[in-house]
């Protein structure tokens, strides 16, 4: 083939997407997918109506502001301001996106040059690898790593940063850290000391922090989400990253915000008019019109906000113990709506897995997703190419699912234990 | 400030949006807005109902396959085969993306490097420029050239390019020639023959073609719509992008697709996969059912393919008159909803506009929104810093717009032209 029809080099080598094979494997109707972070509970019924309604509205069927519906900037920075305790301006300081996704690579390609380095905390949300190196610049990881246990619960909170292996990873070439509380896959919220260690550091190397907080919501009872950019010394430093899709169960509507400090927001807007544009205005209207109902309620448990954590800390306490039913010992989450597991225990046989170069973790979905009909997702694909030999006995399992969701999962890994016994 | 919270180079001098900048003039509601192409006419119904069904179904609120939900894929290669005369690969010759401009970014991304050379014509679509050149890409522009037309009515088929003066635009450099017909602002719809010799170019350079044909069904009376990647060894090279907003009168609902082979496509695809993921499934499956709904109709004239162009053609006869009523000698465009025309005729005293620096059409309609409350778009923003000149006292109106609107411009402009007399 003529060389002229080739990729340009800068996706070179990324074109692997964990996503896009494993949820072609759980397509299968027949399949329990604990896969794809994906809710199928309901979203909030006025969350619908509100798209419903909008949709007959002729003018909202039409373009809106490039950088962010103005209801929608006004409703977050309305928001936000509450946490932030500052004024936070909805035209300059907010920009909405194409999903957290789009922040993330808005915020990378505004931010981030060819030759910079950029810290990655393992396992990472896997998008940050390939989206950094698409920008020329090189990942730096740094593994989070488990504190024995001996017999207790093994919670997310085991797993920590090495304050000296991180500060040995900054230096001069250091643009950014991404940072992700809730973390996924490990369900880790990063306590107020964990992130001074981290603003400490960017402050003295001069670095940016990108914090991709999509789940700030949803942290269970015992722990507190909190907001890095809020750290003295960070705001002017900090790209805070939010989603509508995990906010209200709604990852289909593919919207999400960037917060931060108009002189590195306006770089992430002049990425936006040079790819997207703007983003879908019915969905933004809709969204803005949800948000205003639970910012009106936000003392009160039936407000979103408080009622989908309640909500989800029992699935989650529930995965739990079906996982340690079967002699497994699931790192138990502070947050997020996923959960990881040692899956070596379980009794799979994988000899005629063909690809045998793949991830223990990799064969093993596969295998489970064809023999077992249920799926998870490899925690491997959240780790760079020197790290997965760390992680690849843990699948990841989502519990943001209806209780027969639930109950059939419970029923195939019952089953299976049963069967092994 | 800090270097490190500088934008990335790749970004620089790209800030400067048309869009941003005549959108926020215009948004004062005593403005009659002839500016952005966006529509004020009412969408098709069936098309707005199809949205308000699917936000009640919990499942369409969720992710769908990244590169284009499968319901959408499959309507769009059902519909293009028709034109195409072979099968398309909905998994693999479609990419759906945010609006045809995630397409125009997904292509230039994914297909041209840094020092490539990418043709495109003036006056282009005003992304075209800044999107190659954060690519590390160089634009290499060539004009539209008129005919004399004396006393003639001026048409957008007076305006071509130079056969010779195009081939010497192509070197062994050229990676790719942007093409837009029906062309924005122009109205311009390519012939045969003058598709023919892009052709010839591109592959005797062994050059891309990413046409851009978002205005497909937009053709009036005596024009049809070609699509270069139908002529002979074309299809390998080119991509083709459409457009829903601009196909059924939605521009809010930002989703387009990449029409190609498939060793194109799939880079395309991983652009994509490390920038947004996936669209929204909501639109996306409304979308597939409404194009449903036409595809099933379309020798009928009630199809909206047929339907919109007709309601459109009788619009830009009158905008046609309206100018000539006037004085003013519009170039009556064959195809699209725009409509350009030499204002310097009219009486407008800039003597006061402050930023004289500012190309005539900048100023012009910048007065014109603030003195006649009647708001277009500037052609030279349509044109890169050396061709401005030769376009500066044109401006692009819009007229798919309600007959009270462009009532409502036509007084304003039968005003005007009472005063001035």
């Amino acid at each position: 083939m003529s060389l002229k029809l080739k990729n340009a080099k800068r996706i070179e080598g990324l074109d692997k997407n964990v996503w896009i094979e494993f949820t072609k494997l759980a397509a299968d109707p027949s399949v329990v997918n604990l896969g794809q972070g994906l809710p199928d509970i309901s979203p909030p019924n006025y969350v619908k109506e509100e798209l419903s309604k909008v949709a007959a509205i002729d003018s909202l069927n039409q373009y809106t502001r490039g950088f962010g519906h103005p209801s929608l900037v006004k409703a977050l920075s309305c928001l936000y301001e509450k946490f932030y305790q500052n004024r936070i301006d909805p035209d300059k300081e907010i920009l909405v996106t194409v999903g957290a996704y789009g922040s993330l690579f808005n915020a990378i390609q505004g931010l981030i040059d060819e030759g910079d380095e950029v810290i990655v905390i393992v396992p990472f949300y896997d998008c940050y690898e390939p989206m950094v190196r698409m920008a020329g610049a090189t990942p730096v990881f740094i593994p989070l790593r488990s504190k024995p246990v001996d017999g207790k619960k093994w919670s997310s909170s085991d797993w920590t940063l090495d304050p000296q292996e991180l500060a040995s990873k900054f230096n001069s070439k250091t643009k950014a850290i991404i940072l992700n509380t809730p973390h996924n896959p490990l369900g880790k919220v990063f306590t107020s000391s964990e992130l001074q260690v981290i603003a400490d550091l960017c402050i003295k190397y001069d670095a940016l922090c990108i914090s991709d907080e999509v789940y700030e919501w949803l942290v269970y009872t015992g722990n507190k989400h909190l907001k890095i950019a809020t750290f003295p010394g960070m705001w002017e430093r900090t790209v805070t990253i939010g989603s509508a899709g995990k906010t209200f169960s709604v990852t289909g509507w593919k919207l999400g915000w960037s917060i931060g400090p108009k002189h590195l927001i306006k770089h992430l807007q002049t990425v936006q008019q040079n790819s997207v544009y703007t983003c879908a205005t019915p969905l933004q209207e809709a969204l803005a019109q949800a948000f205003w109902i639970d910012i009106k309620r936000m003392d009160d448990p039936e407000c979103y906000f408080n009622s989908l954590p309640k909500e989800l800390e029992v699935k989650r306490d529930r995965m739990v113990r079906l996982l340690e039913s079967v002699g497994l010992t699931p790192i138990v989450p502070d947050g997020g709506y996923f959960i990881i597991a040692d899956v070596s225990l379980l009794d799979a046989d994988l000899s005629d897995m063909k690809d045998s170069s793949e991830p223990y973790d990799y064969k093993f979905v596969k295998w489970m997703t064809k023999n077992k009909k249920l799926s998870a997702i490899p925690v491997s694909a959240f780790c760079n190419a020197e790290t997965k030999s760390q992680f690849e006995k843990f699948v990841r399992f989502c519990f943001i699912k209806k209780d027969s969701t639930l109950d059939a999962a419970e029923a195939i890994i019952k089953a299976w234990k049963r069967q092994a016994s």
